[in-house]
């Protein structure tokens, strides 16, 4: 079966001044993976009528499916929908049920009919060539252009994110099976940590060299671990999913030792499923991250269970009053030293009463720091109360990736904690 | 002065599979742009050999600068510097500044000169053809390559993005302001808060009328507030400047009721200068925010000046223990209640000694809601110690935006707070 493949393009000045990241993008080629296409072009543009009609043309060219998001707005810097109905052949015509739904809205969910403006109606103009998708989470309908003669489809959908999530899952996934047969595409990821890409290379060239062309294996550095990931596309599910598994526990046998978890997931999941599983529940101390480590554990869903709370102690004030570390430590050793991170612990399992603890003190830059403790200085202590370990972190570089590279660092820290002594 | 057009290449599979999210493009196109390069095209293409070089044929004649990220890594999925020799007609060829520093960075600072492998020393080996840039904080070196016969130059980087952002700052920038004769391209972007992005054009439109065609006006709504940005290019910079801050506060005025900051920041940002020019204190009691307040505010270098820190509660235990909100109040109100987040107010207010305390309780999805109290269901608190203000959110949608959506509003909330009581 041939691959199917597909362009994305996001229309917005805000992406090519640098002024804002695009998230949509991942999201887009998430969903279009698990339907068996293939993105392989991702192309930004700003608010240009021949930038955009220039990227429609060639992108048209490369792709069986292109998807544009942006530029759908209500106000006059959104140039795109004219533009895709010039591009097309067509006339913008009032469609009314998408007038309906514009007025439902406004007076239904907003519950502001009095907001309704001239220009919130015209979000119910579509070019009479396209097909309306409905866009149930707000006023600016999606568009599906085509097929074109070549084969080609265009779909068009707002930038705002949930919008545009809401019409990718319901209206365009469902219509690119419609019209096209699509292969399966299997990725197999898993993550490992102790080891640098180029060691963790020369560990499984054999089994790299073992590899079929049909199988790819890429490494994926980041915050100090790596992430390996298979990926195969195929016609039968079954038996692409039966050879996957093969190589993909091959994989695992080879880096053993570093293996962290087999899944495509972030070690705020790996930590928590642990917990879960022995019914246990962990609390933090944070000083350097600010809330970091407490921001990631629960953004996981569900995380209730096994996470009971942190204290963000920023200031030395807090150390002493809520967690309880002595101030004879924090002037003696200062806060940023194993003693003071041993403290916080102890502390943090007394208020919070909970099996784990996890604590992280350092100078994450730009300032603070000093010949003796440069900026990039960690202190990270785990423990529950029967013992308490700790590490210290040299990290170098800027505020925001110390930041992380702390919490991750901490985090795998607190895995091999839990597991070592229960 | 014509405009420099720049195009972003990134490589790598993990983009078009939705795995990673670009970063490093909004670092490039901010620094390109303060330079006066206008970037155009951003565009992201897999580890595949002909979808490579078709980028670099197409972007080569789109831009006459084309920066490449990605794919310059020690491992054998990095196909990147061998299409390059080829397309740009050198041979690889070792460079002994370079292995030198591949030494330099095992031996020094990684402190582990036996992890250094044959493939590390392989980083060494550049394209005769190009013009070797530093890395200092990596293996991987950057490239240069031309100007090529039609004047395009192109940079070739390493795409871990703290080794990217030193070579674009230390090394790219100053080659690109030696190539070219740049204009200077000026932003001014103002944040508002309390007014939709419609009613909002409506009350600008008389100034949007009024704007010359050689100054664009742009509207970024997120998270229910809307950013507007003017911009501009020229050559004379004072002339620039002066031109645009006449419209700049003619716009101030338009939306002066609804305006945050008139500078492109953050709400973190802005109630921590308001906090430093007060000389006053702030914490934090999160519960359902689960510690991502905290990790706005701390993400701001010298914020332990205003900070001291956060009880994040996720539990009830925690509220009651740390917070000591009354067991009574948890158990007739609830914990997502107006009643608790006064309670912790108090709370933090005590516990952490600030001036001023903000609390959230919620529930932020996808489980957890009812029919009295849906997923969506927030309360805000907002005090001192002479009084606390209340409001409660309704929002909709997703957990990661019902997350980041009570964030900014509670912050907007604590910054009227402070304005209004001070």
């Amino acid at each position: 079966m041939n691959t199917i493949n597909a362009s994305i393009i996001t229309i917005g000045d805000e992406l090519l001044i640098g002024q804002t990241i695009d998230t949509n993008s991942a999201f887009i080629a998430q969903e279009l993976n698990k339907a068996g296409v293939w993105v392989h072009r991702r192309l930004a543009v700003g608010d240009v009528y021949e930038d955009i009609w220039k990227a429609l043309d060639e992108e048209g060219k490369h792709s069986s499916i292109v998807i544009i998001t942006g530029g759908l707005g209500p106000t006059a810097d959104d140039i795109t929908k004219p533009l895709l109905c010039k591009y097309f052949g067509g006339q913008l015509i009032v469609n009314e049920k998408v007038q309906a739904h514009v007025k439902y809205l406004f007076e239904k969910v907003y519950r502001r009919p009095g907001a309704l403006l001239e220009r919130n109606l015209k979000q119910a103009e579509v070019p009479d060539v396209c097909t309306v998708l409905h866009n149930e989470r707000g006023t600016a309908p999606g568009m599906m252009f085509g097929p074109q003669p070549n084969g080609t489809v265009f779909f068009s959908l707002p930038g705002v994110p949930h919008e545009m999530k809401g019409l990718i899952v319901k209206e365009v996934i469902p219509r690119i099976k419609a019209l096209f047969q699509l292969p399966v595409i299997v990725h197999k990821t898993l993550l490992t940590a102790g080891i640098g890409e180029s060691m963790l290379a020369e560990q499984i060239s054999d089994f790299e060299n073992s590899l079929p062309p049909t199988i790819k294996l890429a490494y994926l550095p980041n915050f100090g671990m790596v992430r390996l990931r298979l990926t195969t596309q195929g016609d039968d599910p079954v038996q692409l999913e039966q050879k996957m598994q093969s190589y993909f526990e091959q994989l695992q046998l080879a880096v053993q030792q570093y293996l962290v978890t087999n899944e495509d997931e972030g070690l705020e999941k790996v930590v928590g499923k642990i917990l879960l599983q022995q019914n246990q529940t962990m609390g933090l101390a944070e000083s350097c991250t600010g809330g970091y480590i407490a921001h990631l554990i629960t953004s996981i869903p569900g995380s209730s269970a096994y996470f009971k709370g942190s204290v963000v102690s920023y200031s030395n004030e807090i150390k002493e009053a809520v967690l309880g570390v002595s101030s004879s430590t924090l002037q003696t050793e200062g806060a940023v030293s194993e003693a003071t991170v041993r403290e916080m612990v102890s502390g943090a399992l007394t208020s919070l009463r909970t099996h784990y603890a996890l604590a992280v003190s350092g100078i994450m830059g730009p300032d603070g720091g000093s010949e003796e403790k440069p900026v990039g200085t960690v202190w990270v202590a785990a423990g529950n109360k029967e013992k308490t370990e700790t590490i210290q972190l040299n990290l170098r570089f800027d505020r925001k990736r110390n930041i992380e590279m702390t919490a991750m660092h901490a985090l795998n820290f607190l895995r091999k904690f839990i597991l070592a002594n229960s």
